[in-house]
């Protein structure tokens, strides 16, 4: 079973983190005929870090988990936090297979997405 | 003449940095039906930050900026800190018009985007 794990900065501010959440249940609704399971988590600052979000995934069923940065760059965060998270937590889970996908800020739909935006209001 | 700036957050990394610079030229490209000046700026830790950035839109003869925040939160820099640079920088430039878009993280086409990227790994 296929699970996706959309990973957040996560905020200090609730709203914030709330945003990411709803963000993952829509993504849910969309995504259903490729993942099982969609759930969202944080690389800090907020509830459900990483190793609980994986975990959380593999109670739910997960035998595949793709981690979806939602980051716009790559840095630290992108290159080298994200994925070290999901290396201490990989041990536990010998049975389940963990992919780390591109950060959204390298998608070639951002391109359009960021037009569609400047000439709506343009 | 309409300008549109990309405002992101800015980074201590150099190539965060330069992947904004380079994401703003590519959306000159794309945009040059509307924008006649397409530039990026940062709300800290970069060179070009939001003040100097509008008036380098204005100095090549911008009498219209949007400003389009290239964040994925509505975080305190969406909400505060971003409209406070505006607004400071507004009086110096009483015949421009400059508006703020939503950040991109409210865009419609977001969870086209995830859907995307989550589809293409799984």
């Amino acid at each position: 079973m296929k699970a996706l794990l959309l990973v957040a900065h996560g905020s200090r501010r609730q709203r914030s983190n709330d945003e990411v959440i709803e963000l993952a249940q829509k993504l849910k609704a969309e995504c259903a005929d490729h993942y099982a399971i969609v759930q969202a988590a944080f690389l800090e600052l907020a509830d459900t870090l990483i190793p609980d979000g994986i975990k959380n995934c593999v109670n739910a069923g997960a035998s595949q988990i793709t981690v979806l940065p939602y980051f716009l760059n790559s840095g630290r965060h992108v290159t080298e936090d994200i994925p070290q998270d999901v290396e201490n937590t990989r041990p536990n889970f010998p049975e389940v297979e963990i992919h780390i996908a591109e950060h959204i800020g390298a998608s070639a739909a951002m391109i359009a997405l960021l037009k569609a935006a400047a000439i709506n209001h343009s």
